[in-house]
């Protein structure tokens, strides 16, 4: 079981933590010995999605193209951890149907938290609509309603969500060690 | 060096044996203990491409999608065999660029034979105007100039293709055994 690939898919708002959690996430099951990939949001879009806006067929679009690319490294034994928002529970549904071994992960975070902290000031300018389509401000969030793992990045550090998410895994056997 | 990942990229003309190629290749370069995947044009149009059609424009899209999802692949040390058209010179520079261990096989073969064969019968169509854009017909294919690899389908059958391939990974240490 422990040389099976699978996805991790980390959903929430922006500055929720996703990038934080998976970053850090990857480095502690490469040091279980696992090849570990990550694919975030952000970074895809200046790649593999840099057509793509953040309209709703936009967002969709990128979470199916995000899904290939992680099913198609999991084949190989990879634990791909994904870092999208993924807003709209029909994205999120397809992307589990195209996935045989799917993790959901809630990085659950208020909004009000969220934008208080804006380390990247996007909120500001979301508010300020400088920023259209800003999930959680001009845009839905639709919350999981049963994700596999729910981590509250309001109320633990991000090595406290962490935690949660490798017993989780080790739990259901999807990692050894 | 043996379970360091590479990208074999497999460009020609339609009906040149590309697809064919890589199927039985993936399965002897599985045989040898290596994960294998193949990234196929045609498939790929069906999921992560099947927004693009053939303008040059799309190709060159196409292209570097899959030399994305190649990369990514071949980080983890798997074995990616992509079978593409690939017809314009300036789209194989690209994708070479993308990928540190890439190496272009050209399965090379006169457009006249690949339409006497016409296993899918499109040439028929295209030369009946039936299909825009088909390389050779109505689109150029821009042969390689120096490809690691060249193989002549058109004076060899695939299983002879096949062990020239094989023997320049051996000799370039790309494989062992």
């Amino acid at each position: 079981m422990a040389e099976t690939g699978f996805v991790l898919w980390l959903t929430g708002v922006s500055g929720a933590g996703k990038t934080t959690i998976a970053s850090r996430l990857a480095a502690d099951l490469r040091a279980l010995g696992r090849r570990v990939d990550v694919l975030d949001g952000d970074e895809l879009r200046r790649s593999l999605c840099r057509d793509l806006g953040y309209s709703r067929e936009d967002r969709e679009r990128h979470a199916e193209r995000v899904a290939f690319v992680a099913e198609r490294l999991s084949r190989h034994g990879v634990v791909v951890i994904v870092a999208l928002i993924t807003p709209y529970r029909s994205a999120r549904r397809r992307v589990r149907e195209a996935i045989p071994r799917f993790v959901e992960v809630f990085v659950k975070c208020p909004i009000e938290v969220c934008a208080a902290r804006d380390v990247k000031g996007l909120y500001r300018k979301a508010r300020g609509g400088e920023i259209p389509n800003f999930t959680g401000v001009s845009d839905p969030y639709e919350a999981p309603e049963s994700p596999e793992i729910t981590v509250e990045t309001d109320r633990e550090p991000p090595d406290a969500s962490i935690r949660v998410i490798v017993k989780w895994l080790r739990d259901h056997g999807y990692i050894n060690g």
